[in-house]
C-alpha cells in the first residue's frame, strides 16, 4: 500500500497540521480566486451510505471551488453494496474511478475499515455516533476567524452532550489547544459521557463545570456552542417534548452575554435558537457553515498533495 | 441584504428585460462557443423539493454550457428539511455553498419566501400550480426565433387552461407584448380562470375568444400552443378518459392551418399530439425544449452579473 | 437523421474499430495528462432507467477524465417517463441537453429503439439480459494489456453462463479474434445457450469444451473469467444455495495454474473468489475495472469525433 493519508478522526492530525489546515482555509476564504484551479482534473467521490446533504454539499462546494469534479451516490440502495459486495471491494473500485473519497456510513468504524483497503485518501464524513472530523475543523476555523486564536477561551457547550458526535470530537480537540474552561450544559439525561470528562481531566489542566443551567453562565463565556436535541435519540415522545425546549436561545437570554461572545451551532437547527437571534452580531452559525467549505478545501488540497 | 435580483414570476422582469434575455438567448444559441467560459467557477444549486427532471436538466445543461458547475438534490427526503430545518435556514446555507439557486417546490410561494432569506439569486423552477417563469421565457424565445417577433400574433391555447400553470404565465406575459388575438380552446370544465380573462381585458386591448372547438380556428392562427391534460387534475377516472382525447392533434387536423403556423407544447406530451405530426415542419416543440436551454443560459448569466 | 454512430452491441464495431478503441484506451491509461481537455465543454447524459452504479461511475469517471461534464438520472421514478412520456420523446429532448448519452434500461432492445430517435450518439450501458458492449471492451483492453494480444488464448469462462449477458457478449466477440480454445465451465443448469455455442462452431474454427469441472482445466488455461451466480436468476432459494458455492476460487485451487494466467471478473463479486486470491499477481479483476475507464474514454472520444 502506498503512503496515503486519510482523515478518519481528529487525532489523525497533529496540532500543527490542524492549524495548518485552519490557516490555509482562512487564506482560501480571503483569496478564493488563487485556488480555482488547484485541483483541476481531480475527482472527489462522495460515498454516502447514509444521506447527509449538509455534509455532502459542503464537500461538493469545496471541491468545485478548487476546480475539481464530483461523482458519487447518496442512496446505498442503488449501489453494488446491495448485491452483496464488500466495503473493501467497493473502495478498491472507487479508487480506480476517483482521486479522493469522502464517506459517510451509519456503522461506526466503517471509514477506518475502508481506509485499510484504499489506495487514495479517505475522509470520514461521519460514521454513526462516532466521529465527524471535518465538523471539528469547521468549528476550529470559525473560532480562529472570529476569536483570533483557538486557545484560552471559556467555552460553553449546550444541549445533547451525550449522543452528539459533533460535541465529543470538538471537546476532545479543543482540549488539545489549551482551552481555559468548559461549561457543559445539559439535562442530566443527556450529559457528556463520563469517559470523555475523565479523559480530559487526566490529560489536560482544564477546568470543567457541569450544570443544567444555561442562563447562570451566560455572562462568563467567550463561546456558546449550541446543539440540537435529536428526536431520534429518544425512546418516548414525552421525554422529547419535555426536553427539547429546555435550552431555547432567545434575545432575552443572551442579553447578559459579553459583546464579543460568539454563538455557534453545527446546524441544522430546529428551534433551539430563536430566529430573532439570527440578527445578533454574535450569532455566527451561518458564517460557521460557510467557513466549513474553506477548511474542507484546505483538507482536500492537502490530502491530494496539491499544497 | 445586498441588492440581489431574483426571478420568481414573469412580472419581476420588465418588457425590455424579457426581450434582453430572449435576444441574448438567441445570440447564445447561434454562437455557443463564445459563452463556454462565461460562468466558469460559478456553482448552480438545484433545490428540487419536488422532482422535475425536464426543468432540472434544462438548467443543468444551461449552466454547464456556460462553463459553470452543478450541485443539488432531487429528493427532499435526503435533506435537512427532513430534520425539521426551515426553508429560510436551508436557503441561507445554500447561499454559502453555491452562487445561484434554481428551486422547485410543491408549495405556492415557497420560492418567494426563499428569496427573502437569500443572499444569492433565486430562480423559481415552478411552485405548485402557481408560477413557472422560465417556461414562459422558453416559449417567448421560441416565438421570437420562429416568428421574428413576439408581438402581433393570433395565438390559440388548447387543452387544460384551468390548472396549467404554464398557460397562465404565458398568456399574461404575451398580453404585455401586443398579442393580436387569443383563442382559448378547452372543454368548459377546464377553461381559463375568469380572473385571468378579466385581468387581460381590463389592461390590454386584445381580442379573446373562448371556444371548445379546435378545428374551427385552425386556419386562423399563427401559433397553436397545446398542453397536456394531466390525469392528476381529475377526481374521477371517467372524466379523465372522456376528456383526454378531445384535442388530439393529427396531420388531418392541421391540414387547413397556415403554412407558417407553429405548433408548440411545453412537453412532456402523452398523446395530445400524434407522433405523425412530429415530422411536420410546423411542429417545433422539440426545438422549443432546445431553445429553453439558451434562454436559461441568458438568465443565469444576467442574474450572476456575467453579462 | 445525421450520420451518427451508436454502440448498441459489440458487432456495431468492426474488428479494427475494436482494436482502435483498445489501443487508444491503453494510450490514454499510459498518458492520461494528454487527454484532460479532449472533451472539454461536452456533456455526457447518463440515463439509468435501472440503477447500476458500477457502470455509471465508470462512464462518469471516463467523461470527467476527458474534461467533459455530467448530467442525468439514476431513478426513473423522478423522470417524465413516469408521466407517460415515450422513450423516443425523452431521447429527443436529451439530445438537446447533452452531447452523448449512456443508457441503461431493463428492457431488451430499448437502447436500439432509442438510437433510432437520437440525433446524438447513444451507448448501451446494458439492456436487460441482452447486451453490455462496454463490459466487453473492458474485458478486451484488460486481455490486451496483460497478455499483449487478444488472440490465440485458451480461455475458461466459469459460473453462470446461461443468464450472464457479460459472458455472452464476451464469447462472441473473442471468437472474432481467433481464440484458441474455450472451456465453458458451469453447472448443467447454467450452461451456455446452445444457440451461442452453435453460432461460434458454425462461423469459427475454435475448439469448445463444456464441463462442470473447474479444477481439471486449471493448468491448461491462459485466462480464467469468473462470473457471479446471481441470486435473482433462481426461482427457489434451495437451488441458489446449492449452486452458488460450486465454483469458489481459492489459493489452493489456482495453485496448479500457469504463472502468467490471469483471473478476470466483471465485478461485483460476492464470494465466488476468496479474498485471499486478491493478493495473487494473477488476480487482475480490480485492474480490469480500472482499465474499463480508459476504454470508455476512447469510446466517448471516438463517438464525439474528438479523436
Amino acid at each position: 500500500m502506498k503512503n496515503v493519508r486519510h482523515l478518519i478522526e481528529p487525532k489523525d492530525l497533529s496540532n500543527s497540521e490542524i492549524m495548518e489546515l485552519v490557516n490555509m482555509g482562512i487564506q482560501m476564504e480571503e483569496n478564493p480566486q488563487d485556488y480555482v484551479n488547484l485541483c483541476k482534473g481531480k475527482i472527489l467521490g462522495s460515498l454516502f451510505f447514509e444521506p447527509s446533504t449538509r455534509t455532502k454539499f459542503s464537500f461538493d462546494s469545496a471541491m468545485l471551488r478548487l476546480g475539481g469534479n464530483l461523482m458519487g451516490f447518496t442512496d446505498v440502495n442503488t449501489t453494488s453494496a446491495k448485491k452483496g459486495e464488500s466495503l473493501g471491494d467497493t473502495i478498491k473500485i472507487m479508487g480506480a474511478y476517483t482521486d479522493i473519497i469522502v464517506m459517510r456510513h451509519p456503522k461506526e468504524g466503517a471509514p477506518k475499515l475502508a481506509s485499510e483497503y484504499s489506495t487514495i485518501p479517505i475522509i470520514n464524513g461521519g460514521d454513526g455516533g462516532h466521529q465527524h472530523p471535518t465538523q471539528t475543523l469547521t468549528d476550529l476555523i470559525t473560532i480562529k476567524k472570529y476569536k483570533n486564536t483557538v486557545s484560552n477561551h471559556t467555552i460553553a457547550l449546550c444541549g445533547d452532550l451525550k449522543f452528539g458526535r459533533t460535541v465529543h470530537s470538538l471537546i476532545k480537540t479543543l482540549a488539545r489547544f489549551n482551552t481555559k474552561k468548559f461549561y457543559l450544559i445539559s439535562p442530566k439525561e443527556l450529559s457528556l459521557p463520563k469517559s470523555i470528562v475523565n479523559e480530559i481531566k487526566l490529560n489536560y489542566d482544564i477546568e470543567i463545570e457541569e450544570t443544567s443551567e444555561l442562563e447562570a453562565v451566560m455572562d462568563k463565556i467567550d463561546i456558546l456552542y449550541m446543539t440540537r436535541i435529536q428526536k431520534e435519540r429518544f425512546f418516548n415522545e414525552e421525554d422529547y417534548i419535555k426536553l427539547k425546549n429546555s435550552y431555547i436561545l432567545t434575545n432575552e437570554k443572551i442579553e447578559p452575554a459579553k459583546k464579543d461572545m460568539i454563538i455557534m451551532h453545527p446546524l441544522p437547527r430546529v428551534n433551539e435558537i430563536s430566529k430573532e437571534v439570527d440578527d445578533d452580531k454574535r450569532a455566527i452559525y451561518f458564517e460557521q457553515a460557510r467557513l466549513g467549505v474553506y477548511v474542507r478545501m484546505a483538507l482536500i488540497a492537502k490530502l491530494l498533495g496539491a499544497i
